[in-house]
Protein backbone atom coordinates (compact mmCIF):
# COMPACT_ATOMS: atom_id res chain seq x y z
CA UNK A 1 0.00 0.00 0.00
CA UNK A 2 1.16 3.33 -1.00
CA UNK A 3 1.37 5.97 1.16
CA UNK A 4 -1.07 8.90 1.21
CA UNK A 5 1.54 11.43 0.55
CA UNK A 6 3.62 8.80 -2.11
CA UNK A 7 0.36 8.88 -3.40
CA UNK A 8 0.09 12.24 -3.77
CA UNK A 9 2.83 12.91 -5.56
CA UNK A 10 2.63 10.23 -7.91
CA UNK A 11 -0.61 11.67 -9.19
CA UNK A 12 0.83 15.38 -8.86
CA UNK A 13 3.65 14.00 -11.50
CA UNK A 14 0.79 11.92 -13.54
CA UNK A 15 -1.12 15.41 -14.13
CA UNK A 16 1.97 17.50 -14.78
CA UNK A 17 3.81 15.02 -17.60
CA UNK A 18 0.22 15.04 -19.09
CA UNK A 19 0.34 19.06 -19.32
CA UNK A 20 4.28 19.05 -20.24
CA UNK A 21 3.98 16.51 -23.09
CA UNK A 22 0.96 17.60 -24.40
CA UNK A 23 3.14 20.87 -24.65
CA UNK A 24 6.33 19.69 -25.58
CA UNK A 25 5.47 16.07 -27.31
CA UNK A 26 7.94 13.72 -26.99
CA UNK A 27 11.08 16.22 -26.59
CA UNK A 28 9.05 16.26 -23.07
CA UNK A 29 12.06 16.31 -20.13
CA UNK A 30 11.98 14.32 -17.10
CA UNK A 31 13.18 17.46 -15.11
CA UNK A 32 10.64 19.91 -16.50
CA UNK A 33 7.75 17.77 -15.46
CA UNK A 34 9.36 17.31 -12.08
CA UNK A 35 9.56 21.21 -11.58
CA UNK A 36 5.54 21.00 -12.94
CA UNK A 37 4.80 18.75 -10.27
CA UNK A 38 6.80 20.58 -7.88
CA UNK A 39 8.51 17.71 -6.69
CA UNK A 40 12.54 16.40 -6.84
CA UNK A 41 13.38 14.83 -10.12
CA UNK A 42 14.26 11.74 -8.05
CA UNK A 43 11.17 11.29 -6.62
CA UNK A 44 9.74 11.38 -10.48
CA UNK A 45 12.59 8.45 -11.06
CA UNK A 46 11.39 6.75 -7.68
CA UNK A 47 7.65 6.55 -9.48
CA UNK A 48 8.69 5.66 -12.88
CA UNK A 49 12.14 4.49 -13.60
CA UNK A 50 11.57 5.22 -17.24
CA UNK A 51 10.13 8.09 -19.48
CA UNK A 52 8.49 5.01 -21.05
CA UNK A 53 7.13 3.91 -17.95
CA UNK A 54 5.47 7.35 -17.01
CA UNK A 55 3.80 7.64 -20.08
CA UNK A 56 2.19 3.91 -19.67
CA UNK A 57 0.91 4.65 -16.21
CA UNK A 58 -0.86 8.09 -18.12
CA UNK A 59 -2.81 5.90 -20.73
CA UNK A 60 -3.24 3.92 -17.52
CA UNK A 61 -4.78 6.02 -15.29
CA UNK A 62 -7.05 7.55 -18.27
CA UNK A 63 -8.48 4.12 -18.98
CA UNK A 64 -9.23 3.76 -15.23
CA UNK A 65 -11.15 6.98 -15.51
CA UNK A 66 -13.25 5.66 -18.56
CA UNK A 67 -13.88 2.13 -16.64
CA UNK A 68 -15.02 4.17 -13.50
CA UNK A 69 -17.57 6.31 -15.98
CA UNK A 70 -19.20 2.97 -17.56
CA UNK A 71 -19.61 1.76 -13.90
CA UNK A 72 -21.26 5.18 -12.96
CA UNK A 73 -23.47 5.11 -16.41
CA UNK A 74 -24.33 1.75 -15.64
CA UNK A 75 -25.86 1.90 -12.26
CA UNK A 76 -27.19 5.15 -12.97
CA UNK A 77 -30.02 3.38 -14.52
CA UNK A 78 -29.85 4.94 -18.31
CA UNK A 79 -29.61 2.14 -20.47
CA UNK A 80 -30.72 4.12 -23.50
CA UNK A 81 -27.88 6.52 -23.56
CA UNK A 82 -25.52 4.53 -21.39
CA UNK A 83 -23.76 3.00 -24.50
CA UNK A 84 -23.91 6.01 -26.46
CA UNK A 85 -22.39 7.71 -23.71
CA UNK A 86 -19.52 5.81 -22.92
CA UNK A 87 -18.64 5.21 -26.58
CA UNK A 88 -19.08 9.37 -27.00
CA UNK A 89 -16.61 9.68 -23.74
CA UNK A 90 -14.13 7.18 -25.54
CA UNK A 91 -13.72 8.86 -28.70
CA UNK A 92 -13.15 12.17 -26.71
CA UNK A 93 -10.36 10.73 -24.86
CA UNK A 94 -8.83 9.67 -28.30
CA UNK A 95 -9.13 13.09 -29.19
CA UNK A 96 -6.90 14.41 -26.48
CA UNK A 97 -4.40 11.05 -26.43
CA UNK A 98 -2.28 12.13 -29.82
CA UNK A 99 0.61 13.77 -28.13
CA UNK A 100 0.68 10.96 -25.83
CA UNK A 101 0.69 7.92 -27.85
CA UNK A 102 2.80 10.12 -30.55
CA UNK A 103 5.27 9.60 -27.70
CA UNK A 104 4.81 6.10 -26.45
CA UNK A 105 5.47 5.39 -30.27
CA UNK A 106 8.42 7.48 -30.63
CA UNK A 107 9.65 5.38 -27.83
CA UNK A 108 9.22 2.63 -29.22
CA UNK A 109 5.88 1.57 -27.29
CA UNK A 110 3.15 0.66 -28.28
CA UNK A 111 0.39 2.08 -26.72
CA UNK A 112 -2.22 -0.81 -27.24
CA UNK A 113 0.70 -3.66 -26.19
CA UNK A 114 0.62 -2.30 -22.89
CA UNK A 115 -2.47 -3.02 -21.13
CA UNK A 116 -3.93 -6.10 -22.27
CA UNK A 117 -5.65 -6.18 -19.01
CA UNK A 118 -7.33 -3.00 -19.13
CA UNK A 119 -8.57 -3.19 -22.40
CA UNK A 120 -10.09 -6.59 -21.31
CA UNK A 121 -12.03 -4.53 -18.74
CA UNK A 122 -12.92 -1.98 -20.99
CA UNK A 123 -14.35 -4.30 -23.93
CA UNK A 124 -16.25 -6.20 -20.95
CA UNK A 125 -17.72 -2.95 -19.91
CA UNK A 126 -18.56 -1.98 -23.53
CA UNK A 127 -20.42 -5.55 -24.02
CA UNK A 128 -22.32 -5.11 -20.74
CA UNK A 129 -23.68 -1.46 -21.87
CA UNK A 130 -24.17 -2.66 -25.34
CA UNK A 131 -26.23 -5.19 -24.37
CA UNK A 132 -28.30 -2.67 -21.98
CA UNK A 133 -28.95 -0.75 -24.63
CA UNK A 134 -29.90 -3.68 -27.00
CA UNK A 135 -32.37 -5.06 -24.56
CA UNK A 136 -34.30 -1.41 -24.13
CA UNK A 137 -34.47 -1.24 -27.85
CA UNK A 138 -31.94 1.55 -28.11
CA UNK A 139 -29.57 0.12 -30.04
CA UNK A 140 -30.59 -2.15 -33.25
CA UNK A 141 -30.65 -6.03 -32.09
CA UNK A 142 -28.16 -7.20 -35.07
CA UNK A 143 -25.09 -5.21 -34.22
CA UNK A 144 -22.73 -7.05 -32.16
CA UNK A 145 -19.23 -6.55 -30.49
CA UNK A 146 -16.87 -6.93 -33.88
CA UNK A 147 -18.90 -4.53 -35.73
CA UNK A 148 -19.05 -1.56 -32.58
CA UNK A 149 -15.07 -2.60 -31.75
CA UNK A 150 -14.68 -1.27 -35.16
CA UNK A 151 -16.68 1.27 -35.41
CA UNK A 152 -15.63 2.68 -32.04
CA UNK A 153 -11.76 1.95 -33.61
CA UNK A 154 -12.41 4.04 -36.31
CA UNK A 155 -14.02 7.11 -34.98
CA UNK A 156 -10.85 7.52 -31.90
CA UNK A 157 -8.61 7.25 -34.70
CA UNK A 158 -9.84 9.82 -36.76
CA UNK A 159 -10.45 11.69 -33.61
CA UNK A 160 -6.89 11.32 -32.43
CA UNK A 161 -5.66 12.52 -35.76
CA UNK A 162 -6.41 16.41 -34.88
CA UNK A 163 -7.57 17.06 -38.18
CA UNK A 164 -11.52 17.50 -37.20
CA UNK A 165 -13.07 20.78 -35.30
CA UNK A 166 -15.29 19.29 -32.27
CA UNK A 167 -18.22 20.22 -33.71
CA UNK A 168 -17.42 18.11 -36.86
CA UNK A 169 -16.58 15.50 -34.59
CA UNK A 170 -19.70 15.46 -32.55
CA UNK A 171 -22.48 15.66 -35.99
CA UNK A 172 -19.74 12.12 -37.08
CA UNK A 173 -20.51 10.52 -34.20
CA UNK A 174 -24.40 11.73 -34.33
CA UNK A 175 -24.45 9.88 -37.76
CA UNK A 176 -23.06 6.71 -36.91
CA UNK A 177 -25.00 6.77 -33.80
CA UNK A 178 -28.02 7.27 -35.89
CA UNK A 179 -26.93 3.85 -37.73
CA UNK A 180 -26.56 2.11 -34.43
CA UNK A 181 -29.71 2.61 -33.79
CA UNK A 182 -32.88 0.90 -34.40
CA UNK A 183 -35.00 3.06 -37.72
CA UNK A 184 -37.36 4.03 -35.48
CA UNK A 185 -35.30 5.20 -32.54
CA UNK A 186 -33.50 8.28 -33.85
CA UNK A 187 -33.97 10.97 -31.17
CA UNK A 188 -34.61 13.44 -33.22
CA UNK A 189 -36.76 11.78 -35.65
CA UNK A 190 -33.96 11.94 -37.91
CA UNK A 191 -32.39 15.04 -40.29
CA UNK A 192 -31.48 17.55 -38.05
CA UNK A 193 -28.17 17.11 -37.07
CA UNK A 194 -26.98 20.41 -34.41
CA UNK A 195 -24.96 22.93 -36.02
CA UNK A 196 -25.60 25.24 -33.29
CA UNK A 197 -21.93 25.03 -31.98
CA UNK A 198 -21.18 26.35 -35.33
CA UNK A 199 -23.11 29.67 -35.00
CA UNK A 200 -21.11 32.71 -33.87
CA UNK B 1 5.20 11.28 -74.02
CA UNK B 2 6.49 7.93 -72.83
CA UNK B 3 7.30 5.01 -75.21
CA UNK B 4 4.70 2.13 -75.30
CA UNK B 5 7.50 -0.61 -73.86
CA UNK B 6 8.41 2.33 -71.46
CA UNK B 7 4.83 2.78 -70.46
CA UNK B 8 4.91 -1.22 -70.00
CA UNK B 9 7.74 -1.38 -67.88
CA UNK B 10 6.98 1.32 -65.84
CA UNK B 11 3.35 -0.45 -65.23
CA UNK B 12 5.02 -3.89 -64.57
CA UNK B 13 7.49 -1.92 -62.52
CA UNK B 14 4.88 -0.99 -60.31
CA UNK B 15 2.94 -4.12 -59.79
CA UNK B 16 5.67 -6.00 -58.96
CA UNK B 17 6.82 -3.48 -56.27
CA UNK B 18 3.40 -3.63 -54.72
CA UNK B 19 3.65 -7.41 -54.21
CA UNK B 20 7.23 -7.13 -53.31
CA UNK B 21 6.27 -4.39 -50.49
CA UNK B 22 2.80 -6.60 -49.47
CA UNK B 23 5.10 -9.86 -48.79
CA UNK B 24 8.56 -8.14 -47.28
CA UNK B 25 7.32 -4.84 -45.85
CA UNK B 26 10.12 -1.73 -45.80
CA UNK B 27 12.46 -4.30 -46.28
CA UNK B 28 11.99 -4.72 -49.72
CA UNK B 29 14.65 -4.52 -52.28
CA UNK B 30 14.81 -2.34 -55.48
CA UNK B 31 16.82 -5.50 -57.18
CA UNK B 32 14.09 -7.97 -55.67
CA UNK B 33 11.34 -6.10 -57.92
CA UNK B 34 12.98 -5.30 -60.45
CA UNK B 35 13.85 -9.18 -60.43
CA UNK B 36 10.20 -9.83 -60.11
CA UNK B 37 9.16 -6.96 -63.21
CA UNK B 38 11.56 -9.12 -65.22
CA UNK B 39 13.14 -5.77 -66.01
CA UNK B 40 16.48 -4.90 -65.15
CA UNK B 41 17.14 -2.64 -62.24
CA UNK B 42 18.50 0.16 -64.21
CA UNK B 43 15.16 0.09 -65.47
CA UNK B 44 13.73 0.64 -62.48
CA UNK B 45 16.15 3.65 -61.26
CA UNK B 46 15.44 4.91 -64.46
CA UNK B 47 11.58 5.23 -63.86
CA UNK B 48 11.93 6.00 -59.65
CA UNK B 49 15.06 7.71 -58.74
CA UNK B 50 14.24 6.35 -54.82
CA UNK B 51 12.13 3.79 -53.01
CA UNK B 52 10.24 6.41 -51.76
CA UNK B 53 9.36 7.84 -55.63
CA UNK B 54 8.42 4.51 -56.65
CA UNK B 55 6.52 4.48 -53.45
CA UNK B 56 4.75 7.33 -53.77
CA UNK B 57 3.97 6.38 -57.84
CA UNK B 58 1.85 3.34 -56.32
CA UNK B 59 0.05 5.61 -53.54
CA UNK B 60 -0.62 7.82 -56.98
CA UNK B 61 -1.45 4.91 -59.29
CA UNK B 62 -3.99 3.11 -56.87
CA UNK B 63 -5.69 7.15 -56.36
CA UNK B 64 -5.55 7.14 -60.20
CA UNK B 65 -7.80 4.13 -60.00
CA UNK B 66 -10.43 5.26 -57.53
CA UNK B 67 -10.36 8.53 -59.48
CA UNK B 68 -11.57 6.05 -62.43
CA UNK B 69 -13.98 4.57 -60.56
CA UNK B 70 -15.99 7.43 -59.23
CA UNK B 71 -15.81 9.06 -63.08
CA UNK B 72 -17.44 5.82 -63.74
CA UNK B 73 -20.14 5.84 -61.13
CA UNK B 74 -21.12 9.33 -62.25
CA UNK B 75 -21.81 8.75 -65.85
CA UNK B 76 -23.99 5.08 -64.36
CA UNK B 77 -26.93 7.10 -63.46
CA UNK B 78 -26.80 5.01 -59.94
CA UNK B 79 -26.89 8.26 -57.84
CA UNK B 80 -28.75 6.04 -55.31
CA UNK B 81 -25.66 3.45 -54.72
CA UNK B 82 -22.91 5.72 -56.25
CA UNK B 83 -21.85 7.33 -53.07
CA UNK B 84 -22.26 4.21 -50.94
CA UNK B 85 -20.32 2.45 -53.48
CA UNK B 86 -17.22 5.53 -53.95
CA UNK B 87 -17.04 5.27 -49.84
CA UNK B 88 -16.58 1.57 -49.61
CA UNK B 89 -14.08 1.61 -52.85
CA UNK B 90 -12.08 4.00 -50.45
CA UNK B 91 -12.06 1.94 -47.90
CA UNK B 92 -11.20 -1.28 -49.13
CA UNK B 93 -7.93 0.27 -50.86
CA UNK B 94 -7.23 1.41 -47.31
CA UNK B 95 -7.58 -2.27 -46.45
CA UNK B 96 -5.27 -3.32 -48.65
CA UNK B 97 -2.31 -0.74 -48.40
CA UNK B 98 -1.11 -0.99 -45.15
CA UNK B 99 2.24 -2.25 -45.97
CA UNK B 100 2.53 0.61 -48.73
CA UNK B 101 2.01 3.16 -46.09
CA UNK B 102 3.71 1.67 -43.11
CA UNK B 103 7.15 1.67 -45.84
CA UNK B 104 6.66 5.34 -46.46
CA UNK B 105 6.42 6.39 -42.86
CA UNK B 106 9.58 4.21 -42.60
CA UNK B 107 11.03 5.72 -45.52
CA UNK B 108 10.21 9.47 -43.04
CA UNK B 109 7.51 10.29 -46.26
CA UNK B 110 3.56 11.55 -45.04
CA UNK B 111 1.77 9.17 -47.30
CA UNK B 112 -1.07 11.79 -47.42
CA UNK B 113 1.25 14.95 -48.18
CA UNK B 114 2.38 13.55 -51.49
CA UNK B 115 -0.84 14.20 -53.59
CA UNK B 116 -2.54 17.10 -52.55
CA UNK B 117 -3.74 16.99 -56.14
CA UNK B 118 -4.90 14.26 -56.11
CA UNK B 119 -6.82 14.30 -52.75
CA UNK B 120 -8.03 17.81 -54.22
CA UNK B 121 -9.80 15.90 -57.09
CA UNK B 122 -10.94 13.09 -54.66
CA UNK B 123 -12.59 15.06 -52.28
CA UNK B 124 -14.50 17.12 -55.48
CA UNK B 125 -15.60 13.44 -57.26
CA UNK B 126 -16.95 12.66 -53.27
CA UNK B 127 -18.74 15.80 -53.09
CA UNK B 128 -20.41 15.49 -56.45
CA UNK B 129 -21.66 11.87 -55.51
CA UNK B 130 -22.67 12.95 -52.09
CA UNK B 131 -24.37 15.70 -53.75
CA UNK B 132 -26.21 13.14 -56.52
CA UNK B 133 -27.09 11.06 -53.81
CA UNK B 134 -28.83 14.06 -51.62
CA UNK B 135 -30.79 14.92 -54.58
CA UNK B 136 -32.92 11.32 -55.22
CA UNK B 137 -32.66 11.09 -50.92
CA UNK B 138 -30.28 8.68 -50.82
CA UNK B 139 -28.74 10.13 -48.53
CA UNK B 140 -29.95 12.77 -45.53
CA UNK B 141 -29.98 16.31 -46.77
CA UNK B 142 -28.56 17.54 -43.10
CA UNK B 143 -25.14 15.96 -43.84
CA UNK B 144 -22.16 17.95 -45.15
CA UNK B 145 -18.34 16.83 -46.77
CA UNK B 146 -16.95 17.73 -43.35
CA UNK B 147 -18.86 14.66 -42.03
CA UNK B 148 -18.46 12.51 -44.63
CA UNK B 149 -14.39 13.33 -44.44
CA UNK B 150 -14.44 12.65 -40.91
CA UNK B 151 -16.34 9.00 -41.20
CA UNK B 152 -14.52 8.06 -44.31
CA UNK B 153 -11.66 8.95 -42.44
CA UNK B 154 -12.29 6.55 -39.59
CA UNK B 155 -13.35 4.30 -42.01
CA UNK B 156 -10.25 3.81 -43.94
CA UNK B 157 -8.03 4.11 -40.67
CA UNK B 158 -10.07 1.17 -39.02
CA UNK B 159 -9.82 -0.66 -42.59
CA UNK B 160 -6.05 0.05 -42.43
CA UNK B 161 -4.97 -1.57 -38.83
CA UNK B 162 -5.95 -4.75 -40.44
CA UNK B 163 -7.30 -6.27 -37.11
CA UNK B 164 -10.55 -6.63 -38.43
CA UNK B 165 -12.33 -9.29 -40.63
CA UNK B 166 -13.71 -7.93 -44.10
CA UNK B 167 -17.22 -9.49 -42.89
CA UNK B 168 -16.49 -7.28 -40.05
CA UNK B 169 -15.90 -4.46 -41.82
CA UNK B 170 -18.76 -4.60 -44.19
CA UNK B 171 -21.08 -4.78 -41.17
CA UNK B 172 -19.25 -1.81 -40.03
CA UNK B 173 -19.51 0.17 -43.07
CA UNK B 174 -23.22 -1.03 -43.42
CA UNK B 175 -24.06 0.31 -39.85
CA UNK B 176 -22.84 3.82 -40.83
CA UNK B 177 -24.49 4.20 -44.24
CA UNK B 178 -27.64 3.21 -42.38
CA UNK B 179 -26.99 6.34 -40.36
CA UNK B 180 -26.30 8.32 -43.45
CA UNK B 181 -29.17 7.48 -45.38
CA UNK B 182 -32.08 9.21 -44.13
CA UNK B 183 -34.13 7.12 -41.42
CA UNK B 184 -36.67 6.22 -44.44
CA UNK B 185 -34.03 4.60 -46.60
CA UNK B 186 -32.74 2.17 -44.97
CA UNK B 187 -32.35 -0.53 -47.89
CA UNK B 188 -33.19 -3.65 -46.06
CA UNK B 189 -35.87 -1.73 -43.34
CA UNK B 190 -33.53 -2.12 -41.21
CA UNK B 191 -32.25 -4.86 -38.64
CA UNK B 192 -31.26 -7.00 -40.66
CA UNK B 193 -27.09 -7.02 -40.96
CA UNK B 194 -26.05 -9.68 -43.07
CA UNK B 195 -24.18 -12.62 -41.94
CA UNK B 196 -23.91 -14.91 -44.76
CA UNK B 197 -20.15 -14.67 -44.93
CA UNK B 198 -19.45 -16.18 -41.45
CA UNK B 199 -21.86 -19.03 -42.21
CA UNK B 200 -19.31 -21.98 -42.89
Amino acid sequence: MMRADAARNRARVLAAAEVVLGEQGPAARMDEIARRAGVGVGTVYRHFATKEALYAAIISARVELLLQAAARLRTAATPKTAFFDFFTQIVADAAGRKSLTDALRGAGVDPKAEQSEQRTRMRAALTELLHDAQRVGAVRPDIDMPEVLALLRGASLAAETGDYPGPVLDRALAVLFDGVRPPTARPSGGNRLSRAAELP
